[in-house]
């Protein structure tokens, strides 16, 4: 994956890109064989570029990491399409949703409602019975309230739900304050500290409608070590063990959530996935020898981890203008025809993106420079500060990488923009996913 | 619309909420006549209800303070359908449009081409070519590569196009901190003091096919006194002046862009537009006086001003939880049915609400609260911190004023949810202006 040249800039690093990508000898760059040039010739700009096979290959990473592809639940938020929950199906995992739209999305995809866990801190009623009428694998349990709602509906239905419980384990790992989810004052799941959880636990297990079979906790996104997952646990297991000897029960799983961190830039190294699982699984059997219960298959819910790095987006240059920051000094920003629409992740995370020309190798000078989108919003910003080639001119291709997660599901029509086309890439052929969005689309709704 | 309680928290400020939305005797909080539990209980939740006079008003207050409607061009990036485009036709009003779709949209609603000014920094040659062939009234040159680009579609169309040049004044004048340095480091426009704007308008006056009538530049957003508006007035008048000794030309028109502060919450006081109106039109006829030139008509562009108090969105609570932040303290957490796919502004700018129960008086004792919506995300938040009465439960309904403005136009649909209905309501009456988007609408686009 080394660039047919020596410019950094025509380099593509291999652990923020998606595996099938390449330069050809020609400085075009290609994903699983297929010219980026060429999609955007035949779906126009911007175009999201997804690797099937590196969104398949980190799946079976993350199953083989942790023991079974049942082990392994896919965060449909990330990025949800039929395509990629019938991907995720066919790889074996299990699937998270966390909204009645995204289990409605699955079903549509037929993907096994037994291996659906519902997320949600807030379920209405119509999703409850969504989930007991299509009769999906868990329901993570997020307050008393939810509890008793989904009793009452099981008992109506004459069902019984397998359920978790989500604690919140009191660790805050390392992260961008907006996505961390793990400290108490929170709105997600029940306090260990407090003891809501463990009632909330009894509470299940005294339910004749509800069977308890596990615990659920999270402990923010974009970690980068295992230390916060594994102190996550340690407490966690401290409630199975009380569970053990006050209910005398022993749950099946310890649902550790997600978070797994991936490089989004040059210099970022992503959560070595397989090393952190060894580590969990060990400590995980460690503490619950030390309490003196059987271990608890470990679960985890990879959204970013298995579909962040498998898309790029390609953009087309358009304007081109270099500004002055001082007597002395200029800045070239270059506008691309997308931005904060169809990604809103740094100017909403102030994240960081990889981003080179996609069709032809660049020689010029290294330049400040900036990225930026066609909104009218000065805070449409993909990439703030760049030190890229001047010789990049309207008509270029930019390819930003690592755009598979929180892109497209958080994708607006700000501006009145339509939302990007989407294709899978795979052995060399085009698949389209999804086709771009229309003013007419977007007319279509109003009366 | 003083409300029939004396609970601080029954009241509505009326400087934040619809001059139309009162409190009935019963409690329940309506706007223009019309109760928001019925139009819940008709449009389902959450549902985003614009005060149809509200909106028209605020254009007519602009259009006074300003001399005549076709000074004030409305932001439509802000809030745009077809029927926003029609009032602000009916009022007289120009518009701003920001892209192609924004201008097919206000096409699409037979919005008069002659009265729409068109913005973005990376026009795309179809968006500059449509501008051509439905001969929009301005445009507003961003960069030399556009004019350049302008000028050799308006020579293949044998077209002459009035535009303005975009400035950049050097003021930020960003909420209430007034910063008269340089603000040149971003993508708009064309620099002041290094001549780049002045060459560009010298360009477009020298060309056959563009007529150079204006200047434009904007301050920022949500400015809260006439200081940033007069300097920037100044600077740029200071480029009429050297336009008409050098070049023998006067502008007509001087384009200050939006950015015209309002309130979010019941401490914040919206700029006083009729007070600054005035002080800048003084001001901008003796900076001219002083330069002996001709004081150009003042051209402002509100978009906020008039959208955002105009409209309310109406959640229905869900979960509602105590958490521990100490051992001695809790916050309450209310869940609603939405969150940031229909309101990203408190997650991207740290936005306050004003939040009200809409269906009825709330009498209980004030707790540390904290509203929340349905996403899988801890940051999902709507209103960070509030000392709301103890009595709010499920299924109550809660309404967020000014919602009107950056809501809609930025909504996604992260986590798979649809976007709200909105309806617009007048004199007692409903008119539905979107309705509610489905999971099949969500779907429409895959393959």
């Amino acid at each position: 994956m080394q660039a047919p040249d020596s410019q950094p800039f025509n380099q593509l690093p291999a652990h923020v890109w998606p595996r099938n990508a390449a330069r050809t000898d020609d400085g075009v760059i290609t994903i699983a064989g297929v010219a980026l040039p060429e999609i955007a010739a035949q779906y126009g700009t911007p175009v999201m570029v997804v690797d099937e096979d590196d969104f398949r290959s980190r799946c079976r990473d993350m199953a083989e990491a942790f023991g079974s592809p049942r082990n392994v639940h896919y965060a449909s938020k990330a990025f949800l399409t039929r395509h990629i929950a019938r991907w995720v199906d066919e790889e074996g995992l299990a699937l998270d949703v966390a909204s009645e739209n995204e289990l409605r999305i699955a079903l549509a995809a037929d993907f096994p409602p037994e291996r659906i866990t519902v997320h949600g801190n807030n379920k209405s009623e119509s999703f409850l019975r969504l989930c007991l009428e299509s009769k999906v694998g868990h329901v993570v349990i997020d307050s008393r309230q939810e509890l008793t709602e989904l009793e009452a509906l099981a008992e109506e239905l004459g069902q019984v739900q397998d359920v978790f419980v989500r604690a919140k384990p009191g660790v805050d790992a390392h992260t961008h304050e907006f996505i961390a989810t793990s400290h108490e004052d929170q709105k997600f799941g029940l306090s260990l500290a407090s003891g809501t959880a463990y009632e909330a636990a009894v509470a299940a297990i005294n339910s004749p409608h509800l069977e308890l079979t596990g615990l659920h906790c999270h402990v923010g996104s974009q970690v980068f070590d295992a230390e916060g997952f594994k102190l996550a646990a340690e407490r966690v297991l401290g409630l199975y063990a009380q569970i053990w000897k006050e209910q005398n029960v022993a749950l099946k799983y310890l649902d550790l959530g997600g978070g797994y961190g991936i490089a989004y830039t040059d210099d970022e190294a992503p959560l070595d996935v397989a090393a952190v699982a060894r580590d969990l699984l060990r400590e995980v059997q460690d503490v619950a020898d030390d309490l003196g219960i059987e271990a608890p298959t470990v679960v985890v819910e990879p959204g970013r981890a298995i579909a962040g790095p498998s898309t790029v987006t390609v953009y087309r240059v358009g304007v081109v203008k270099d500004v002055h920051t001082s007597y002395t000094a200029t800045r070239r920003y270059i506008a691309v025809d997308g931005g904060m629409s169809d990604n809103i992740r740094p100017a909403l995370y102030a994240s960081l993106y990889d981003a080179r020309v996609a069709n032809r190798l660049t020689h010029g000078t290294p330049l400040q420079t900036r990225l930026v989108g066609s909104h009218c919003e000065s805070g449409d910003i993909l990439v703030e500060d760049g030190n890229w080639p001047d010789d990049i001119a309207a008509d270029d291709l930019i390819a930003l990488a690592a755009t598979g997660a929180y892109c497209y599901s958080m994708s607006s029509n700000y501006n009145s923009f339509g939302r990007p086309a989407v294709v899978a890439v795979r052995d060399g052929e085009i698949s389209p996913m999804i086709r771009r969005e229309t003013v007419e689309d977007i007319l279509a709704r109003e009366y």
